[in-house]
């Protein structure tokens, strides 16, 4: 894709990607008094800089056909469709709060799937203490459109960004990657507890959680913190039975990617084995200082994966 | 529809009717401490009883196909998108502050055209004094579909709910209704200067924003407030061009209904024609006590007005 958005007509959203198209989107915009952290991170931060706590904004949607199919059960797409909005939240450091459920779904749509799919969100929403405030609906005359609007809260202290990272930093990935796609994806559990924990006690400096797979999250971290990285591959938490190219890519892992300065690895690797013994913590790599020649990964598998 | 809703497996959407559906979907909607209105008001209410000011949250979406077609301006789109959620802000007689923009189109989906929609919505931001803070995209497999997550605030003692009115109360509608389907939905203006002039110089028993005719919205905040309703269909303030019938049931009028105590009525009338000379405001009618005989209405013509 060379030609510059907005530059030919005929540019498509396919022919620039995501990032390329919400960046140019979101540029401009009004960053008031209090909008402490915008569009390009996991949530927007609202608040003064002074606040004790900050509000956190988050909105995220599943659309059938593409998050999930049409014969999938209807509880675990609500469960699925709030989940990630929550997992957003807790890669800041936070708590959830208020949801707010808009559907658009087809008038032939049967009662019970949408009942279903409510029944779903309420077992996410008590699970993880958010309240569910309200909820819209239209008429859609195509897929079932899920779209959750959530609020959350961080003590100014532990909000964390994806930008906070330096050179030098240790990145750690919780759980395994890969093979979402097998229906992993639909039972996920925000890491909330885990994010919590890890804020309260030690200094994270960069954090989000992986929905697109860490050969398109990682490098997104690294920009934002503007830090080169180095992976080891051999050290990748692959789930059994998948690949390493899965691991990488299929994405909606919902797992936590974060940096930490390295004099606290091993006191961080020591306290989250006897806190959290089920749940695997991995040392995936490092942050680097950029540098023109691209990030040094021990894989040569993933050219995708250089800095652009 | 006869059925009750879950007994039937094959009831849809379009048998039981917005209302009945999104009351059955939201009920038992968790009610945390902090939620003072859930579902069922123009936005959600949160913040403790004693609190100086309220936080309000709202969604709402517009579809391609449904709320718009295909070939429409897309920044008249953008802007319509947000006024709308602005408006239901302005209902509550609150101040919008907040805004999540979520977005749904094929991949085939021009950039430009995209473009354009962000910037109807920054128009109408602007405007309107709201910071856009957030931009979630995903792939659509069919219509385009943006959804408005807003926040906004306001001061407990100018908080307005539908529940509020008390029979005997006078009710007024802003501006003139109908005709909205031939153009006037995508350009509207919020009433949003003139509801927080009302709440700040009188006691506004009861409000909400007229989005799908008054013919469904009165009898909704009339029955919010467990009171029955007279109206005077001589008085309806009928679009030029329009027949009364569209003044009740096209919707998307996106004016003011409220209910204030009689004795504030002639204040009321001449504070506003020196403050808004160029906006009708009428009375329509009263609120009354809730009778099995079902509401006084002028007309006859508008026997599914009746209460349900």
């Amino acid at each position: 894709m060379k030609s510059r958005s907005g530059k030919n007509p005929a540019t498509t959203l396919a022919d620039l990607g995501e990032d390329r198209f919400v960046a140019d989107l979101t540029r401009g915009f009004a960053a008031g008094a209090d909008v402490l952290v915008g569009a390009g991170d996991d949530c927007a931060v609202i608040g003064r800089p002074r606040d004790r706590r900050w509000q956190l904004l988050k909105t995220d949607a599943v659309v059938e056909g593409v998050h999930f199919v049409p014969e999938e059960d209807p509880r675990r797409v609500g469960w699925k469709a709030l989940c990630r909005a929550i997992s957003d939240i807790a890669a800041m450091g936070g708590v959830p709060a208020h949801a707010l459920v808009t559907l658009a779904a087809a008038e032939t749509t049967a009662f019970a799937r949408v009942k279903a799919l409510y029944a779903g969100l309420r077992q996410a929403a008590r699970k993880y203490g958010v309240a569910l405030v309200g909820g819209e609906t239209s008429r859609s005359p195509g897929p079932l459109f899920l779209s959750i609007a959530l609020t959350g809260w961080v003590e100014r202290r532990h909000c964390v960004l994806r930008s906070g990272g330096r050179p030098g930093d240790s990145l750690y990935v919780t759980g395994r990657l890969g093979g979402a796609l097998a229906g992993k994806h639909l039972d996920f559990r925000p890491r909330l507890e885990e994010a919590r924990w890890l804020v309260s006690h030690f200094t994270v400096r960069a954090m989000m959680d992986l929905s697109d797979g860490l050969a398109a999250d990682l490098p997104r971290l690294a920009a934002a913190s503007r830090c080169g990285y180095s992976m080891d591959d051999n050290r990748l938490p692959v789930t059994p039975g998948c690949l390493p190219t899965q691991a990488m890519s299929d994405g909606e892992d919902y797992e936590l990617l974060f940096a930490v300065a390295p004099r606290f690895c091993a006191a961080l690797e020591a306290a989250w084995k006897r806190r959290f013994p089920r749940l695997l913590l991995t040392r995936i790599g490092a942050l680097k200082h950029r540098s023109k020649a691209g990030n040094r990964n021990a894989s040569r598998g993933y050219d995708h994966f250089a800095q652009r």
